[in-house]
């Protein structure tokens, strides 16, 4: 993470973000399903504004799946303006065409504006409506700017807690930064060439030893050229190398001793 | 959506995607999540392999929310390698380290390697594991690689259809190409420079007519500087001009016609 923002970290220790502000939210469900992407994600201030049903809920604890942590600290509020009072900027995640001058952006670049915001000091947010209708106008207005995520426009109707997620999860990778490949487990390298070469040349002398070209001795050259190409499809590593020419010592070693009869004839 | 793969199109019209294969799933509602995400970002290839209440399933295609598309053509196996058997390449999601020698992509690359794939006409496939569990060594040794979303690891327990949707996110997001920074609502354009200096020109004039600066002449100059750079602290639109110009003629409207004294005096 070492391109996370400096200064204010949250209550747990993660560099502060956007607040969410989910407006008029009806079900518990999602309001958990909310807190557990928000954390997974490395945000952690839920504001809500009149939720439909009551708040605390153990339906909201339910799918919130531990990140009860989040569901603790949210906060409730009667209006979208005391909501979002002590923001200064905030964001209206909304798809919808408004027939309103303002601008939009995707997530990535509204989470890195956010992320440069939220490093000089400033607090910000970004507002979600309700699963039935999205935000009001009257809401939309309150912000500076819109964030839309790109949908299917066959098929747009995103739900409320995925919603957040999307943008969560950008948020984490603008913390995080674009990850780079790597293995899955540590303890090698990729082989040298010097490794790929001792393999090629154990295998072509086995092969050689077994009579693999002895049919078609004028397409020895041909063969070999593809064998070394099949094998270095993907990036070999040294645990590869040793692999291969295990296998090649043990198939090689099964042949009757200083036969070449069994692959000739079988 | 310009950078659409050529080639193959889904039963839906849209470019064909990755397959979306959940291993042993266990909740029918994780199963009409993921579908109403797949739609909502363009997938529509759905495969599972023996979940574990009965498919199809009410509860799916209530969290579907009309996403039924895809839960009536999704498929059912009885193992993974049947369910991937036709795939070119296939990716595992997880996000747990395993004692296997594998690359790790982010969603974004895995995202566009499989975009890449696709163009030339491969199918691709991404498994996903069980809620409890997620996947098994034995399913991950049946993919190429391994797609890590990047989270918050003090609290790394993705839902399954969030996983499902982040990736689906990223896929359309490749297919759509990055959204450019847009204002919601058409009928308009930035101000050209001379807008801009008529309205600063008219405001001027107005306070002068006001009387704004009577009291303090000689800070006349730095106050027009400071107003002239309030008013141009975000892009002013033209109709942002026409608007603010109308302020200004209301407002100075009301003064008592031929008199300063309104503003001077109060």
């Amino acid at each position: 993470m070492a391109d996370a923002p400096a200064g204010r970290r949250d209550f747990a220790g993660l560099p502060s973000g956007p607040a969410i502000v989910l407006v008029a939210p009806q079900m518990p469900e999602n309001i958990g399903s909310a807190a557990r992407a928000m954390l997974n994600f490395g945000l952690t201030d839920l504001r809500l504004v009149r939720p439909e049903k009551r708040f605390p809920h153990p339906r909201a604890e339910a799918l919130a799946s531990g990140a009860s942590f989040v569901l603790e600290r949210a906060r409730v509020f009667d209006s979208t303006e005391a909501a979002v009072g002590d923001l200064h900027r905030l964001y209206a995640a909304t798809a919808r065409e408004r027939e309103m001058l303002k601008p939009v952006q995707g997530p990535r670049q509204a989470v890195a504006e956010i992320g440069a915001a939220l490093r000089t000091g400033e607090r910000c947010g970004i507002l979600f409506g309700s699963e039935r209708v999205g935000l009001l106008n009257e809401d939309v207005v309150l912000a500076e700017k819109i964030v839309t995520i790109p949908v299917n426009p066959g098929f747009s109707s995103l739900n409320l807690a995925q919603a957040v997620a999307v943008l969560a999860y950008e948020w984490w990778c603008f913390l995080a930064g674009p990850p780079a490949e790597r293995f899955s487990f540590g303890r090698t390298r990729p082989a040298t060439r010097e490794e790929v070469f001792g393999l090629f040349e154990h295998l072509e002398r086995e092969l050689d030893e077994a009579g693999y070209f002895a049919k078609v001795p004028d397409k020895r050259e041909a063969m070999l050229t593809n064998i070394r190409n099949s094998l270095q499809r993907g990036p070999l590593l040294d645990q590869d190398v040793r692999t291969l020419r295990g296998i090649v010592k043990q198939l090689a070693g099964k042949r009757i001793p200083g036969s070449k009869r069994r692959r000739q004839d079988g």
